[in-house]
């Protein structure tokens, strides 16, 4: 199966939107998915986006078995480590079970080494959770360390009620 | 101890990578730093910054024992949660020993929320080695959630050589 992975479209937005609500559901959290289509075309096809997306496209006229041609998804950020300077961010990384086993996780993780190195970034980072031993395994067979293992990190949020606090509460 | 915090200025990168050395010191990890402060100032005072910097100044004419006047930093990122949109990733939050316990690094909170609302951001979110006990109490004491606790996340890094691999493999 020769899926092609390239740089999403503006076009692509209701497709990337299905397959992160299709994660989500897989990680068990869809209550907490706000994004809109809308907000995924403004924020990522500007002249300064907010993040990028690849999508692996089947051969013209495949589609899944719900007849979708757009089959996988990576969402990443350029972020920025104090330590090493440039780095990516893969916030998301995900197949259609339908097409899993085919390479496509992996070839998402290619082009997006290829495209880190040429932005001068030294490294991708990425969080997975703890019960996906599928992508763990991935991430670990290609090289990745585990950062959270051990005396390593731990990873906190403040989320949009408690940074609104921050940002409001008065100076003592 | 009247502190200004304020938005860190390209004159400001030495104090800066100054300070994430001493972080570093502090988290045993000095061997893993490569930023230098060429990078600094090229890759946070562009028109497409990599990175933000706060910064905390004392007073003037007041130092600290070794006669500097900036004194904390918070480095951050504009990062993208799939599920939330724009979202504040907080690198760095660092104040100097000798002037801890005067709010500062609550300053730094306050102002990184503040910039991140205007940014029209959802979440702040952060990673903190499991035994500085004071940097999660005082996350926690201001609402923020762990995110790797339990079934959560586990973070991995591929790091520069690993990236490369990535990058430069063979398609099968």
């Amino acid at each position: 199966m020769e899926c092609t992975v390239r740089l999403a479209l503006k076009e692509d937005c209701k497709d990337i939107l299905r397959m992160i609500r299709e994660l989500a559901e897989y990680e068990k959290a869809s209550e907490h998915i706000k994004i809109t289509e809308e907000m995924l075309m403004e924020d990522g096809f500007t002249d300064n986006p907010s993040y990028r997306c690849l999508v692996a496209e089947l051969p013209p006229g495949q589609t899944s078995k719900e007849g979708f041609s757009i089959v996988g998804h990576a969402l990443f950020v350029f972020s920025y480590s104090s330590w090493k300077g440039r780095i990516v961010y893969l916030e998301d990384i995900y197949v259609m079970p339908e097409f899993r086993g085919h390479g496509i996780g992996k070839k998402f993780m290619k082009m997006v080494a290829k495209i880190g190195v040429e932005s001068k970034c030294s490294a991708i980072q990425l969080a997975v959770l703890k019960w996906n031993d599928t992508a763990i395994d991935f991430y670990l067979r290609h090289g990745a360390t585990d950062l959270t293992s051990g005396n390593g990190y731990q990873v906190f949020r403040f989320d949009e009620e408690a940074t609104r606090q921050l940002a409001l509460e008065e100076e003592k």
